[in-house]
C-alpha cells in the first residue's frame, strides 16, 4: 500500500472509475491467504525477492502440505526447511515433482528452469558439519546462485585452506560453517574482501554447549567482515548470501 | 604469494634475472611492520579492501600513535576504535589533521577526496542506541559509501518505520542498531529485500544482560536476511554493510 | 473462613443453634482434603476464584482421578494441565464427561452451562505456537472468558497483524504466544492501550535455548503493557488474562 | 488510519470536499515530531492511554528536556523515568514545575487535577526494595490511579503480611517488589483472585545474580495468576497495573 | 592413623611386644578393599558416622553387586542410590534380603533393628516432589532417625502449612523439598528455630532450568537459618538431617 | 502470640482485670513495630531464637539507626551486617557501645554476658577468604557459641589441613569458606562425621566469575554431609552453625 | 614448504635439474588427500608427531572407513575416537586387525610393534569416571607410552590417594580424569611438582551442570600446574600427555 | 612422611636412639609455617619444584610483606602475583632488591644466578593481550626457563603468524595467549607436536563475556596438543610450561 497506489486509487475514486465500497475493499484485500491454522504471506516475494520458506518443526505433515499449496499457485520455486522423511512422504504424494536432500533436510519444489549467478563459496570446517553446509549451499543454489563447495578445511590442518585460495578470490560472497571451536571463520575473514557469512554448527560436545563456543567465536571474530546467523542455521545463511549476491546483479 | 607470483619469479630465476638469494628474499619478505608490541599489517588492504584497523581498547597512547605512524605510509584513510579523549589527545600532536568523533569514539584521519558509493541505511530503535549507530555510519562513511540514517524507530511506536519505508527500498545493505529486546531487526528484516545487519547494544537494564537479550533475539529472527555482529559493534556492522555494498559497484 | 461464615458461626452460637465445642470444630476444620501424597486446596475458589487447577507433570494418572473426585463435589469446572493421552484414558473411566484437547494437553470437565465475558484475544506469531496459544485460550474459556484467536501474524509479515488491528481494538486483554526471537510482544504492547500478557514458547533452535531468547525479548519490551510468564505457560496466560477480564465485569 | 477514518476522507474526496492531494497528505500525515535525534511519538496516548514516556538512561539532559518540550503541548502529565539528579536540574530551568522523586529517580510534570480510580496495592518485601516500588508507585498514581502501600512484609516473618489481608483483599490489581528470593509473590498470588504483578528487583548478592533469582522464582510461580515485569522495572508494572485497573472503569 | 594410635604402636615396638616389620605393616595397612575398578571405603563408617554410600549412576549392576559384597562384611546397614529396577534385579539375586524403593530409587539391605532417635521433618511443596522428598526420609530413616512426612503444602495455599505448625515446632531438623519457584523454604526457614535443609527439585519446566530456579531462589532465602543441596539430592538432604539429627544424641 | 501469653490473657479476663475489647486488641496487636519504610520484626526471637538481623546493604544509615533502636528495647544482643564504616559513624553517636568488625563488615551491641556453648570450627583456604570467614565466625560468637579458627589451609597445601585433623574431630559443627575452586569442602567432608556448612566466596577471577565456581564446587560435593550457604554469606553459614550447635545443648 | 625445501628446489630449478612447471607443481602439492567430504590430512605426523585422528561423531561408518583406507597407507597406527559399536562393525569388515575398546569408544588399528617411554599416569574420582579415563590412558599408550591406572581413589576417602603417592611421584605427567564437583585435580597438582592434566567428566547431576562444575572447579585450582581439557576429552588428554612425556625423551 | 622415614624412626627408636615422645614429635612436625592469617607453605619447593608463591589479590600489603619474609630464609626466587603498586611500595621498604614488573603486576626477588633452559615460546593474538603475555613470560623465566616471545600475530593477519614458523619449531612447550574470539591456539596446535598451553585473555567487550568466549574456543579446539588454563591466568600458564619444559632437562 505504496503512495503510488493510493494516490491511483483516490484519483480513480475522484472520476468515479471506482466506487467507495470498492475502494475500501482495496484498501483492505488481504495479501495472504488465511488457512486459520496460518496465514500464508503470498506477497512476500514482492517485499522479499523471494516466497515464504515453510519451517516445518512443530508443523503437522498435513499443514506443511497445505501451505505448500497455498504458495504453489505462484511462479517461484518452493522451498521447506528441517523437513523430515515422514514430512516429505506426506509431500510427495501432492507434489510428486518434489525433491528431498535428506542430509540437509530440505524439501523443494522447482518452478522451470532459472538462470544462476555466482559465485556463493561455501567452506566447511570439518565432514561433521556437511548437513548444516549442504542446507545453506541448497538454499542458495534454489534461490538462483550459482555455489562452490570447499569442505573439511577447518584450522586443524590451516594448509588445506591455503592450498585453496583461489576459490576463497573467486567467490563473491563466502558462507563458513563450523562446529567446535569455530575458529576457521576469522581465519577466513582475514584473507579475503568478501563479506564472510558464519554459521556456527552444534558439532562437538562439552563446553561447545550445543554450538555456543562456535557462536561465540565468530561473535567475536578478530577479523572484519564476519557476521553471524543462528546455530545450525545454514538456511539463513544461504538466503542471506543471496540477498548479497544479488546486489551485484541488479547494479 | 600466489601461484602467478611463484611462477614469475621461477622464471627470472630461470632466465638468470634473479639471484637465488633474492628470490629466496622475495619469498620471505615480511608484508608487516614489526614494532615490537604490534606487527602492523601493511598489505591488509590488498587483502581486504581496507587498511588495518586500530582497536584502542587496551593498547596505550603511544602504541596508537606508532601504529597510525606506520599505516601513514598508505594513501588510504586511516580509521582508530574506541578511542578515548586521552588517546585522540596524543594522536592530534602527530596528525593534526586527525578528526574525532566523540559520541562514537572513532579517530579517523582522511587522505584526500574520496569517491562514495550507495546507499548503506542505518536504523536505530532508540536515541540510546546512538553512539553505537554513529559509530556504524561513520565507519561505511570512511570505507568510502553513502549513507542514511534513519534514528528512533523502534517498535513501540511502529508507523515511525512504516512511514518511511521509501528509505528502506532505496538503500541497498540496512543496518539495525537495537538494544533492550532488539525486535526491530526482525521487522526491517520482513519489510525488504536486502541483506540486513543487526547490531545489537548493550542499552538496556536487568534481563537485558548488557545486550544479550538484543543479541539472542536478532538471532533467532524469524525473517530472513538478518545476520548478526557483536554486541554494540558498530564498527563491525559499517565494515561488513561497506563491503556487501561494494558488490555492487564492481560488477 | 471469610469474615462473612465467621459472623454466621458466631450469629448461630448466639442463638444457641451451635455449640461452642462444635463451632471450635468449625473453625478449625481443615479447608482441604488430605489425600496422603496431596492436600487437595477446597477452598481455592474463594481465594483466587477458580478451583485448583491439576498439573499433571509428574503425577500418576491414579493421582490426577483421585484429585480430580476430590474436587469434584464443588460446581466449579475441572481444569488438568499437561495432561497425557495416558491419563485421560485413566480419566475419561471415572469422568466419562471429560474432554480432552490434545494438541493443548488439557482436560476440562464442565459442570452445567456458564456465561462468557469478553473479550480476551490469543495472538500467535507462528503455526508451530499453536499448542501454546490454544491452552491459553482454553484456559480463559474454561474460566468463562469468550475468546478471539489471531494466528500466525509474526513480523516477518507484518501487515498479516495490521490488516487485524479491529481485534485487537476490540479486546479487553491480548495475550501473545510467541517463539524464536518473540518480537510480536513489542509490536503489539506498541499498537494498544490494553494489558498484554506475553508468553514465550520453546520453538525455535539454536540460540533460541527453548525459549529464552523469547523469554527475554518480552522482559525488555521496549513497548509498556507487557508482562510475562514462563516459557510455554500458555495456561498461566489464560489465567491471568481471566482474572484482568473479570476486573471489567465485578465493577 | 482506521477503516472508518478511510472511509470518511473517501467520501469527502468523492463529494469533491477535499482535493487528491490533501487527502494524500492526511493518509501521510506524520504522527511523530522528528527531533532528529528522536522521533516524538505524539500520538501514543491514543494508541496507549498514556503519552510517551521519557527513559532518560543514555539520553543527555538536552536530548530529554527537548524531547519534553514537543510533548508538553499536550494536556497530559509527562513522566520520565531513570532520571539523575544531573538531568533534573536541566529539566526545572525550563520547566520550574516539574518535580522529581530522587528514590524512585522519577520526573513528573502534572497538567491540573485529574481523577483516581483504585486501587493499585504496592507491596515490598523488604526495605532495601523500596526505590523500584516507589517507581511503581509513583507512575500508578501519575496515571490516574489510587494507589495503597505495604512495605516490608517479606517471607521471613510471614505474619506481617497475613496480618495486613485486608488491603490484599481491597485492592484491584496488586504490585508485588522483591529482591533476594522473592518468595513472596507466589504468596500474595496465593492468597488473592486479583492479578498480580511481580517485579523481582536486584537487591541481593552472590547467587542473586543482580535479580536473576528474583525473576526465575517469580517466573515460575506455583500460583496462578502472576505476571512478571524486568529487573527493577518499577515503572513498567506500574503502568501495566494502571491499563489492568482502568479496565474496571471502562465497563 | 592418630596420634593415640600411632603412640601405642610406638610403645608395643619398644616394649619388643610388636616387631619393626610388623609396625610397618600396621602404618601401610589399607584402609579400603581394592576391587581394581573402585576402591572401597571400608573405614568411612569411623570417620563418617555411615558406611559409604554406593551411588549407581554409571556404574554396571555387577559392580554394584561387587561393592555391596566388599561392604556387607560390617554390621551396618547398606544403602544404593540412585537405582534402577534393572540393578535392583541383580543385586536381590545375592541379596535376597534387600528392599528396593522404586519411587525413591533407593535400595536398602538392613542389618538387624536399629534404634532410631528423633525427629527429621520432611515437608515437600507438591506431590510431585515426592520422588525426592521420599529419597530423602528413606535415608535419614536408614540411618536411625524418625521421619515425619508433611507433603503438598507449598505456597500457592499456605493455610496447609499454616495449619500444621505443630509438626514444625516438634522436629529438631527440617528437610523442605520443592521445585518450580521453591518459595516454600524461605517461608518455612521463617518460621522456626531448627536448622533447614533445602532441596531444590527439577520439577518444573521452561525456566524452571531443571531446578536451577529452585535452587537460586533456596540460595538467596531472605530467612535465615537455611542451607542448601544440590538439585534433586533428597539422599544428601537426609545424610545431613542425619548428622545434625545425632548431635543432640551424643551430648 | 504464643500459648503461654494466650492463657494470660485469657486468664486476666476471667478474673475481670481486663476488658473483652482490651483482650481482642491484644490479640489482634501486631507482632512488628511499623515504621513505615520497615516492620520491624519484634518476635522473631521467639520463632526463630535470635532477633531480627539488620541487613545495611540498601539502608540508608538513618534507617538502620531507627531499626536499632527498635529492637533496642529486648534483651538480646543486636547484630547488623554488610555495614559500611559510615554506617557504623552513624550508629555510634546513638549507640556507643557498639562494636564495628571492619574486615567482616559487622556491628554487633551486646547486652551483658552470655553463656557460650561449643563449638564450632571456622576453616578457611586462602587468606583472601578470611572477610567471610570471619563474619561467619563473629555471628556464631554473638549468637552464643565457642569458635575455633583454622585458616589458610587450602587443598594446595593439603597437609597444612591434615596436620590439624585434631581441630576437625573437636567441633560440633564445621563452616568452611573457600573461594577459586571450593575443593576443601569436600575434603573436610570426608573426613569427619560433622554436618559441614560450605561458603562459596568470590575470591578469584576469570572463570570463577564472581564466586559460582566455588559454589558449583560446593553444591556437587562427592563427600556427604556438606550443604551450601550463599556466596560469601559468612553470616548466613555462622547463623546455620549456631542452630545446629544448639540442638546438641537443648538435649 | 619451509625455507630449505625453497631454495633446494630454486637451485634445482637454476641448475637446469628441475622444469619450472615441476617446480611449479611441488610448490603446490597437495599434503592431503581429497574424499570430497573430507580432506584427509597426510602429513599431520609429520606437523603433529602423530597421524590425523578420526573423530567418529557425526561421521557416517561408511565415511570413516573410506578415512581409515586413506590414512592406511602410512605406518603408524591409526585411532579413531567416539566410535559406536555399529562403526566398529563396518570398520572390522576392511580391517579385521582393528581392535574395539567399547567402554572407551574407541577403534585402534596397531602397526607392528612400538617402543614405549613413560611414565604417565591416569587417575580417577570414581568408578564412574572410567570410560572417560580409559580414553585417555588407551589414546596415550596407541601413540607410545607407558600408562599406569589409579582408580577410585576421589577426595571423599583421600587416604585412598595418600596411600598411593609413590605413583604420583613415579610419573612423569599425570592425567586426572574427575566429574561431580572435581575437587581431585586440584589435591593432585598440590602434590606433585609434575605436569598435570585435568579432564572433567559429565558425570554427576543437577547443579553439575552436565560437566560444567567439575571444568570450573579444574580452571580455577589453587594448585599451580594443572591444565584443563574439554569435558569428557578423555583423547586430548592422553594426546597433550603423550607430546608432554616424550619431550623428555628427546632430549 | 614416606615409608623409608617411618621405617628409620621406628629402628631409631627400636634401636633406643630415639625416645617415643621425641619420635611423636618428628611425626607431627609441622611443614609449614603459622603466621595466624596465613600457613606459609615451607616445603612446597620440595613437593612442587618451586616455593610457593604469593597470590596478592585480597591480601594487605603487610600480609604480602610478612609472606615474604617467611619464605626468604629459603635460597629460590621469590614470586608474587597481582600485586599493585601501592604492595610494591610496601615490599620495596623491606626487600630493596625487589624489582616490579608494572604491566604483568609481578614482584620477583632473584637469589643470586640460575641456569636457564629452553626454551618455552610465548605468542600473543594481539597488542590488548600483553598484560597476560608478560605474566607468563616473566613467570617462566623467574623459573628458570628460557624464553623466546612473538606478540601481535593474530588470526586477522595469518602471515605474520606463518612467517614465523620457525620460532615454532625451536620451541619445546608453546604459550598462546588471546582474547577476542582466541582462534589462534587452535591454529598454532595444528602447526606443531609441542605441547599448546592456551591463556584465554579478558580482551574485549560485548558477547566475548570477560574472556569467556576465548575460553570456550580453547576448551573445544579441534587441533590437539592443547590444554587451557583460567582466564587471564597467565602466571598458571608460565608455571605450566616450566613443569613441562624441565621434563626434558631431568631425563
Amino acid at each position: 500500500m505504496n503512495p503510488k497506489n493510493i494516490k491511483r486509487i483516490l484519483e480513480e475514486v475522484k472520476a468515479g472509475k471506482l466506487e467507495v465500497e470498492s475502494a475500501l475493499e482495496q484498501f483492505k484485500s488481504l495479501p495472504y491467504e488465511d488457512l486459520g491454522f496460518a496465514k500464508v504471506d503470498l506477497h512476500r516475494h514482492l517485499r522479499q525477492g523471494f516466497p515464504e520458506v515453510i519451517y516445518c518443526a512443530g508443523k503437522t505433515p498435513e499443514q506443511v502440505v497445505k501451505i505448500m499449496q497455498s504458495l504453489s499457485s505462484g511462479e517461484h520455486n518452493i522451498l521447506a526447511t528441517r523437513a523430515s522423511q515422514a514430512v516429505y512422504e506426506h509431500v510427495k504424494l501432492i507434489f510428486p515433482e518434489a525433491c528431498y536432500h535428506e542430509q540437509a533436510r530440505l524439501i523443494v519444489i522447482k518452478k522451470g528452469e532459472q538462470k544462476s549467478i555466482g559465485c556463493v563459496l561455501v567452506i566447511s570446517a570439518g565432514t561433521s558439519d556437511l548437513p548444516v553446509a549442504e542446507e545453506a549451499a541448497l538454499t542458495a543454489e534454489v534461490m538462483g546462485n550459482k555455489v562452490e563447495r570447499l569442505y573439511d578445511v577447518g584450522v586443524a590442518g590451516i594448509h588445506r585452506l591455503l592450498h585453496n585460495q583461489q576459490l576463497l578470490y573467486a567467490a563473491k560472497v563466502i558462507i563458513v560453517v563450523a562446529g567446535m571451536e569455530g575458529a576457521l571463520a576469522s581465519v577466513v575473514g582475514g584473507l579475503v574482501d568478501k563479506p564472510v557469512i558464519a554459521v556456527p554448527t552444534s558439532v562437538g560436545y562439552g563446553a561447545s554447549f550445543g554450538g555456543v563456543a562456535a557462536l561465540l567465536t565468530m561473535l567475536n571474530s578478530c577479523a572484519s567482515g564476519v557476521s553471524v546467523v543462528n546455530i545450525d542455521n545454514g538456511f539463513g545463511a544461504g538466503y542471506m548470501a543471496s540477498l548479497i549476491n544479488k546486489i551485484g546483479e541488479v547494479d
